[in-house]
């Protein structure tokens, strides 16, 4: 059924509304007013989060490869992501979306059914947002989140000499997109984790009190890399044979004659965190069972952005995914 | 100059931040960081608010018709208006935007300087955003604010034998936008309030706090009616006679064969405030010297919604304005 079918734009918003998870006791007032209305604010000890990240159909995502379930679950996931590299939990979510003229509605049904997925799995409550119309679908997520003043982790939270650690493998999302940018066929692991990627929140808070500067890898290792040497005004040194990649991912490099290592440091979305952390508290984060991947070291500015190939040359670290270039 | 040249993304948000008011004591971290972090938080007697606003290029402003200044003072206004209309003032502004690939620097600046001035009059802070790339220029607007308990002001709150009031003259916008659609000139007031309408933050300090339920008029007054109606659960008589609409607007209605109260019903954009108030505070509020026009007044929602026609006829208020219709 298309969207007029069914009694147009608030007739649709009220079939979302139902779909979401749109209660909670400190929302006074969600879906259906000019503003939410949110209560019971983290006096002294937290912080609030605001993050917002913009979705264009056919550049972030496509509709020929994503269901639009999957495609609701990464819009929040990598939101959530965000979130997680701050140290903080999410809390409120609004989406403000423009919808093609003609569209079904199930499909706008499966894409909130996707975001409502993995809201429930991270306690995310939506509390609002737009429902317009274009001629390219395109979905805005704000999302809130709340971070105690201990576990808050700024990019600008790196010291000379802490450790540099990522969460988890990179560059299968990257390998994903290429191989399905090439009409092939990626093995599962990889193709989900290109389509549906997770965030880490399950280790996040874990990592939070003890980690200097965290960020999330959503542009590739090295433009993460620079954006923390950018903000914490330090410089750092990037182990290229300590980057953890999955053996899928060099045997999709391998096929499409291309090096993993690029997939790594260039390619996108792996929504992993890159985090600084002394090497005393590195041993604590250890002890509680974490994965920790050391990639490299945080070094003073002077020292500059370095990334040491596998033979030990010493090249200057690139730069990451840029949407004009 | 095309933003690959002047050196991408990031470039660019360094560019654009400059020029905002992106600063506050109570903004530990704003553009640059994976979130916003914002702190200081109104324990018990304030509440936050959120509201979210897309903005497609020609549908919701045209490149032909205003200025990237102009535009950008549309996008900031219109989500101002719904925080007047909860009765609270802005804070912290979060803009999602996808630019083409190929646009030039200055348009994007401009775009941002027209923002930049409406935050300025009202105190907004630029906090963050997300800069990537699309088809269609396509701008989302989150904007924050806080509201005493005692000024809030919901959709909800209208109660029966409440009289219906506006804050100004309706239609001059929809007035505007066909007389341009037409390929006509209107005279200036009305192509400025189609092309920078403002937002009513300066009466709705004096309205909130005597009002029952208040909603901003962007669909059109019947379509706003009808909000309050449903969500308060009453029902409404609109009296089409003391609708306040200025000549100006009848001269164009006549000019193009239409009803200057089709415009004020059904025309969007006025981003004047519809609010309900009993009669004894309509007496205190307008010892305050603030214009409010009386339209109607609520009704049991057994009486239903009905238009008083100018010859005393009754007829059932018909709807507003809508996306998919």
């Amino acid at each position: 059924m298309k969207i007029h079918e069914i009694g147009g734009e608030f007739a649709l918003i009220n079939r979302l509304a139902g779909t979401a998870p749109a209660e909670h006791p400190d929302l006074v007032a969600g879906i259906g007013d000019d503003a939410a209305v949110i209560d019971s604010f983290y006096p002294g000890q937290e912080s609030l989060l605001v993050t917002t990240d913009m979705l264009v159909d056919n550049r972030h995502f496509r509709q020929d490869w994503a269901t639009p379930f999957q495609i609701g679950k990464k819009a929040v996931a990598c939101n959530a992501s965000d979130i997680a590299a701050m140290g903080g939990s999410p809390t409120f979510m609004f989406v403000s979306i423009a919808l093609t003229e003609n569209m079904e509605t199930a499909w706008v049904e499966e894409l909130y059914r996707g975001m409502s997925d993995v809201c429930r799995q991270h306690g995310i409550v939506l509390a609002g947002g737009d429902t317009t119309c274009g001629d390219v679908i395109t979905i805005s997520i704000t999302l809130m989140g709340r971070a105690t003043k201990q576990n808050l982790s700024l990019r600008s939270d790196a010291l000379p000499n802490d450790i540099l650690c990522v969460t988890g493998p990179l560059g299968a999302s990257a390998a994903g997109f290429h191989l399905l940018n090439k009409g092939l066929t990626p093995p599962d692991p990889i193709k989900l984790k290109h389509l549906t990627p997770g965030c880490r929140l399950d280790v996040s808070p874990f990592i939070a009190p003890l980690a200097g500067a965290m960020i999330d890898i959503s542009d590739g290792l090295a433009a993460e890399a620079h954006h923390i040497c950018d903000q914490s005004g330090v410089g750092v040194e990037i182990y290229a044979d300590r980057i953890p990649i999955d053996p899928l991912v060099k045997a999709a490099a391998a096929t499409m004659g291309c090096k993993p290592m690029d997939f790594a440091l260039s390619g996108g979305e792996d929504f992993e965190l890159l985090f600084s952390i002394s090497a005393e508290n590195l041993q604590k984060l250890k002890a509680k069972k974490v994965d920790a991947f050391i990639v490299g070291k945080v070094m003073e500015a002077s020292a500059g952005r370095t990334l040491i190939l596998p033979e030990k040359k010493r090249v200057t670290l690139s730069g990451g995914y840029d949407h004009f270039r």
